[in-house]
């Protein structure tokens, strides 16, 4: 039998270089209560007679950014959002295909086969439920962090095992993927300036004044200097997955909107991701330019049906905030999730102890001044935060 | 040796059941002129001693749409359009590594480093001079149509050999595939109100006005009906690729933006591509709702690189409007391929014979009123226009 868990394994390490850890974690299980189709809101007594709860699964990485606030709040309340929109849909949640109503009245006599046509099905619904959400928890962070005068944002990676399905919902640079025996699945992708630098030209170009004149949203390799006006050079603009050259004028000397690359890359000179909750308040530093415009809270969902896969053993899912992915890519965690995994099935805390080795591999080991991994590169100075799933009960 | 064509292999035959074929083709060398760096324009009879071309081979297919004006000014300028766009960028396309001044001279020390990190290659400025030339060419189109009074516009599907790589560069939905020995490769992803919801829903999302209260935003499975105001319905907004229930109201009554599915599928009401060229004075009928805005004439390209593949004689790419794909999906027309060269490679004609065998197919063979495909499925009455472009030179 494949899940439940008889426990979340995660381990969550502050890489011990920084005094506060802006990461956030969190785990739990969520009872989605059923309402028989038709039940108003104030028959709240036959609920607790008939009712009968959905359960779901959720662990969630939140990194922090300007303190670790929002990651706190989003790490308090997301659960929460998942739960209410789920609950919001269940009525449509429990056949493969959702009715057309909500209520399961037919209205039209074709339009189970207009939802057909659509191709919707029950998980549509978790992940419309998950994007919203976030929406919502976006929405009670702004009014927390302006009621307690608090700022700063977080990324969000989510994973609901969920009816027979693993949703992974992310916005930020976190990563998921799965380890399974013979493959690594990515289940999410990074949102980043580099990554979205397209969406996020295109709003300047839409809405210039978004840039106060203070900001070019042209991409150049280098920041250009006043010695580069009047010459051709590399650009990019909105529309462009390739490169042109431009002849430059004063007006690209600005300070480009996405600016550097890799780690580097910063959105306004201000942000290193360009999707997560919080910064309702973020302003560029001594100007009136609002970040919040060029951001996005809505996750991108990854959907992965255990009935498609023979799930084994050892077969484990990854969640890990950019700290630990910054230095090990994802052939190297895989690597060492199946040597670790394979080397004692008996020890009912290997889930804990591969988090935690994963993070302190991240971590290195201090030589002299400097941290670094076993194979001499640079280690992780930032916050490293792993969870280790595992997909296959050990109750089989 | 790989190339260059004997001669372009291509058929272009109108299904034959409408009077007027509004599709178009294309193919043509572009040569582009190199000049020395640092020539300027009026140095022109420096140019006639020093000059070098660069050589490009060309296909293009047009799809129109509201009578064939467009795709024929199209037909008649993209190459033209590309050339120029190639020529601005020529400095920078012949090392694989283009300089970050197009100039050659280098402003400051480390402009090679910064273009390196950034991973800008000389194919890169081709994909760029792509999108720019169709940008341009959507400029000429906009001002002969108006000299001219006319209106209507088309799909573009271009195909670019230059410099060792193929670039296919499409706005619309017509399609190109590679078929190899023991691969597909689909070249090219296709353009819809379906495919582009999001971006379409998120326009309208900022700019209500487009609408003019005409239409909703949201997407339903169905037109919704006064009998289903007050009920909870499935929907999407423009941030969900998965599914809600939202309560509707008499406003969701309205025509929605994005409307009906698969082929049926439109925007507005009016179009079924969501990219090409043209349309600029389109409205939607009986209103002043101009649909240009939602339409974008930006080019998605992909490359292949010849280097990284061990090409076979019988290795071709084809590329065909929607009449071909409408009845006839990537598999079939692989299989169709392979079997057709295998047959007879002394033929010269035998690409040619090809795309004639690939239309006919599509077009059916008519049964009484009706025309069917050899397996009794229905047949395409759309316009057919097929390319064969072998990828290995006969002359090896």
């Amino acid at each position: 039998r494949l899940l439940p868990w008889g426990a979340g394994y995660a381990e969550v390490i502050n890489a011990e270089k920084s005094e506060f850890n802006e990461d956030q974690a969190a785990c739990c299980q969520i009872s989605i209560r059923r309402r028989e189709p038709g039940m108003e809101e104030d028959e709240e007594w036959l609920i607790l007679c008939s009712t009968q709860f959905l359960t779901g699964y959720y662990w969630a990485l939140f990194d922090g950014h300007g303190g670790p606030e929002a990651a706190i709040i989003a790490s308090n309340y997301l659960h929460y959002c998942i739960k209410q929109k789920l609950e919001e849909v269940v009525g449509g949640i429990t056949e493969t295909r959702p009715p057309m109503h909500l209520s399961g009245r037919c209205v039209c006599d074709s339009d189970p086969q207009f939802v057909e046509e659509k191709h919707i099905l029950a998980q549509d619904l978790v992940v419309g439920a998950l994007e919203n959400a976030f929406q919502e928890c976006d929405e009670v962070i702004s009014q927390e962090m302006e009621a307690t005068n608090q700022t700063g944002g977080c990324t969000v990676l989510a994973a609901l095992y969920f009816q027979g399905k693993l949703y992974v919902a992310n916005a930020g640079d976190s990563r998921a993927i799965l380890v399974l025996k013979d493959e690594v699945v990515p289940m999410s992708c990074e949102f980043t300036p580099e990554t979205e630098r397209q969406r996020i030209q295109h709003l300047a170009f839409l809405f210039p004044k978004l840039l106060d004149g203070e900001f070019t949203r042209f991409e150049f390799p280098r920041r250009l200097k006043g010695d580069d006006v009047g010459q051709k050079v590399l650009y990019r603009d909105y529309f462009m997955d390739g490169w042109g050259y431009k002849t430059v004028e004063k007006a690209d000397l600005k300070y480009p909107l996405v600016h550097g690359h890799g780690k580097q890359a910063r959105l306004l000179g201000t942000l290193a991701v360009s999707r997560g909750l919080g910064d309702h308040q973020l302003k560029v530093i001594d100007t009136n330019i609002e970040v919040k415009p060029f951001l996005s809270c809505i996750p991108k969902v990854n959907v992965f049906d255990f009935a498609l896969h023979d799930i084994k053993e050892d077969d484990v899912l990854i969640m890990a905030t950019d700290g630990l992915w910054d230095v090990l890519c994802n052939e190297e965690v895989a690597h060492m999730v199946r040597r670790f995994l394979a080397e004692d099935r008996a020890n009912p805390r290997r889930f804990s102890e591969l988090a935690k080795c994963l993070v302190c591999r991240a971590r290195g080991k201090k030589r002299g001044h400097r941290w670094m991994l076993d194979d001499s590169r640079e280690a992780s100075y930032d916050d490293i935060s792993v969870f280790v799933i595992p997909l296959h009960s050990r109750e089989e």
